[in-house]
């Protein structure tokens, strides 16, 4: 068996998909499942997500050869520093957080001589939804999982986390810590400071009025990463805040000369920078 | 016959979708395309959407009782002002313009004595194609046709393009012409520009790097609109230049408080607007 008793802690969309992949390849002896919320545990057992589940990270970890701590980003050093002491020696541990400076971090300090045998990762995947009860087995097919490897890690843990995710039919690729974070604000935790933003600005005009009656299948695309789960983009966006900012500040000025052009009824320069983002986005297969 | 001649100018996405609608609905006699490219309009003709056009507006429309204009929004006045001998003293003008202060402006300017005929109108409806290809007959349904009659508008006539619309199974709502613009300016005009300038700053930044590759669904959702037709949103743009401006200012207000509260490490402020977004984002129908 590749892993014969994995524990997930944070069993919920993507913690959750990654039991029901990993039980479709046959990868898993046995899979406990961790959490604050029993309710949410029972019924991923209901579910044939996990075999069964501790409350307790340090019970949940015992004889664990693979740990997958899938919590929050604002919750990561307390776990760490819960299960430093009853992981087994040759258990190799990764994360799922979005961001991966603070993780890294938080390991450093926590995690104390299984440091080496934690590998940081990021699967590229999910949806607005969460809880296990929107997990599925395909969700990692195709897309791609980011690792960030530190100097100290090693090398069989790296290709054996690597391996896991391949047994999902994601893509893996390393990447350094610091360029994922750029990356990911970018293309990530921007677009949902942007949608967060419109939607609250619009919000309080809608006081008034029956602005959202008049939304269009556009404005709903647009804005569906709105229903994210607050608490969670909460993390990130703190976790990941100088990176998010320095992008910010790039949309900014270029949202700012969008701005003048139209206060100028600059027409060439209006429909030279639809233009370019039209060819760039159209580039990104759908 | 509800309308013995209908005349289309302007035979893509929405024009197109129009025509196949009232002909699916029996309601029209003949249908006439009219528009520049003859290529476009000979595959409207095999596509059956249209049964014969004309390139040139004063002969497209002569004898027909209803005229639909769906041509960009900088081009309705010098369309106007072309078919305005042409048109039958009976004929009822309506158009699908997105912005509508301009295009009254320009109907009172240039239709003369048809201007209690014309009927402003926008479909609330489309998709980031166009073109007659990507034209169906179930365009509106369910959707909001957006009127917006003019003190001089002859009853009869804002009656008639009401029940137009309503055979294409969408809902028809009437508004003024000013609160139409505020509205389209924040809940889609606004949310096109949103999207086009952040593609447009991460394909600046992407020139020495492979960013978009890490992009995930959630991009793709929210930078959808930026596929949408450059020359058209130009036009929009510069059409509802002010409402336009006014909803760009109440955002940034919001994305830079916003943006201080993630700088001071604000958490309540931040987890609260992402709480209200959601809130507002989850109570509009997918």
């Amino acid at each position: 068996m590749f892993i014969e008793r994995l524990t997930i802690i944070g069993v919920g969309l993507i913690g959750g998909s990654l039991a029901r992949a990993l039980k479709r390849a046959g990868a898993c002896g046995e899979i406990v499942g961790c959490g604050r919320n029993t309710a949410n545990l029972q019924h991923a057992i209901e579910l044939g997500v996990i075999d069964r589940y501790d409350t307790n990270p340090a019970v949940a970890v015992k004889d664990a050869d693979r740990v997958v701590v899938a919590v929050p980003l604002g919750a990561m050093a307390d776990l760490f520093a819960a299960i430093r002491d009853a992981l087994s020696p040759q258990a190799i541990i990764t994360d799922v957080g979005s961001a991966k400076a603070t993780v890294v971090a938080d390991a450093r300090q926590h995690l104390g001589q299984h440091l080496p045998r934690f590998v940081p990762g990021h699967p590229i995947a999910g949806t607005e939804k969460n809880g296990v009860a929107a997990s599925f087995a395909e969700l990692f097919e195709n897309h791609r999982v980011i690792l960030t490897p530190l100097p100290e890690t090693d090398s069989t843990a790296h290709a054996k986390i690597k391996t896991m995710w391949k047994l999902t039919k994601a893509e893996v690729v390393d990447m350094s810590v610091e360029y994922h974070d750029e990356v990911l604000a970018a293309t990530s935790h921007l677009p949902h400071l942007l949608a967060y933003s419109l939607v609250d600005t619009l919000a309080q005009m809608a006081e008034r009025s029956e602005l959202f009656q008049y939304a269009a299948g556009g404005f709903r695309d647009f804005t569906r990463i709105a229903s994210s789960e607050p608490r969670m983009w909460h993390d990130i966006t703190l976790a990941n805040r100088e990176a998010i900012l320095k992008v910010l500040d790039r949309f900014n000025t270029n949202l700012a000369q969008l701005a003048d052009a139209i206060r100028q009824e600059d027409s060439q320069e209006i429909e030279n920078t639809f233009s370019r983002a039209k060819a760039a986005r159209d580039k990104l297969t759908l």
